[in-house]
């Protein structure tokens, strides 16, 4: 039996500004009004999701728009969305309510205006994340999607990067040094988020002082799943759980020492149900 | 006796396009006139200098500039002066014949135009450079000088890099790595000639395939000094000579090939003059 299972809970674990701020945004919507729509899940986190439709508040696929009527509420996650989508929302008269992240909604301004600029736009990120996509939106037709340092496309003279938020610096900075192979102007706008680097460099930190580590939150949100790998590469036993149910007993026999971190999607009330969940395990095994 | 002394000479030895330029400038004024002025040598050779001078193009310093008429004529050489200077040649109505590198001037207005948006502008440069001197005068007198990764100013949020046209490309791609860190908006303009590069590589590509390297060029001039330290890194014995008189016959004992290369302010009848002297010698010894 292990009485001393020690339980560090990263700082920085759950909720980062942006998505706050949308969750509260979708909330007070649905408060307002009876029945909300929002343009894919408001976030990658299931349990958040079930919880905003309990409250009225339903995700609904792009290519269900059409069905939509002159005046219905919908919101715009915090990844954003492309901008044709964006004047299809207008064009059908319906009320929109924006919740894309302000970070993100300034790095689709800079695509705009390094494409104006005459530049070559490359966008550092993954190809499928609903982000990314709208950024190649604003960042216009001859724009290139960059994910290593190993560009296959052709590169013009004059490139502009703008960097999907929640992507690294390690990575940027690869890529940055390769595209200078060939570049005579470069501008970058490093739009990679602050709160995305410090977690990940916290998770590292935390650990690095435990034995095995638990990432909390959505198995469809990119961040966590980050962490999660983050944290393999650095040897540790990890589990990428949802919620607290997932967690096998067996998990925390013949340890001392557990760290928990989360995505920036997973809710509060996730982390501490998974923390006391382990600690009363703990206490058992 | 050695009769089969190989003796290679690098393609892009010798002047570039600038300096080809500004000594054709120096040389036509010279013929127009009976005397003109140049603010500093021409270009770091001292032979070329010596030869202009017995055509009546005198170097004189920045302090003598005073001691020019009304309609003197003065000519800037390709390093480019500083806004300054250049403003107080304009002042004394003088004749300014130009002969600043094209690819100098651009890295100026580049300098000017990133200090009008509001950048800190970094050039990257040797700082007793003449041309890093003209270049920081453009940039304004928030402008910052580094020439290594280890940035000692503090660096803002908005910085605007111009190089030095003959640094190299590992150097900027390093500071550019490290000013990533702290930035969120970078612009690089890479004005690093493309005939410094390339001379440079085809300068190690040399210095591999043979037994010792010779590098003809003023022991004043930048880009010489530069192939010297790159031959003698890839631990090549490489001997710095201003003409052929400082050829050691015993330098060429018991070797087989000879590399020979020269920086861009080297005139050909130099490297000509080095070759037929090795190949002398070479059947000698």
């Amino acid at each position: 039996m292990n009485n001393y299972l020690d339980i560090k809970v990263a700082k920085r674990a759950g909720f980062c500004f942006g998505v706050k701020r949308a969750v509260e945004m979708a909330f007070n919507c649905a408060n307002e009004r009876s029945i909300v729509y929002s343009l894919g899940p408001i976030i990658h986190n299931p349990q958040v999701v079930e919880k905003l439709m309990s409250h009225g508040v339903y995700p609904i696929d792009e290519i269900d728009i059409n069905k939509l009527k002159e005046g219905d509420t919908i919101i715009i996650r915090t990844h954003g969305i492309s901008l044709k989508i964006f004047k299809e929302l207008e064009k059908k008269k319906l009320n929109i309510i924006d919740a894309t992240c302000p970070f993100v909604k300034k790095a689709q301004e800079y695509a705009s205006l390094l494409r104006e600029k005459g530049y070559q736009v490359m966008i550092v990120g993954d190809k499928d994340h609903p982000e990314v996509k709208g950024l190649m939106s604003y960042a216009g037709e001859n724009a290139v999607l960059v994910k290593s340092e190993k560009i296959k496309v052709k590169l013009t003279k004059k490139v502009g990067i703008v960097v999907q938020t929640t992507q690294t610096k390690d990575l940027l900075k690869q890529i940055v040094n390769k595209t200078l192979d060939n570049a005579k102007e470069l501008v970058i706008y490093n739009t990679i988020c602050d709160s995305t680097y410090l977690r990940l460099k916290e998770t590292v930190s935390l650990a690095n002082r435990v034995d095995k580590m638990f990432v909390v939150g959505g198995k469809n949100s990119a961040n966590t799943t980050q962490l999660t790998k983050l944290c393999i590469s650095k040897k540790i036993p990890t589990y990428h759980i949802e919620t607290s149910k997932e967690i096998n007993k067996n998990w925390l026999k013949n340890i001392k020492s557990v760290g928990i971190t989360a995505g920036a999607s997973t809710p509060d009330w996730i982390i501490d149900e998974v923390k006391n969940c382990i600690k009363d395990i703990g206490g058992k095994v």
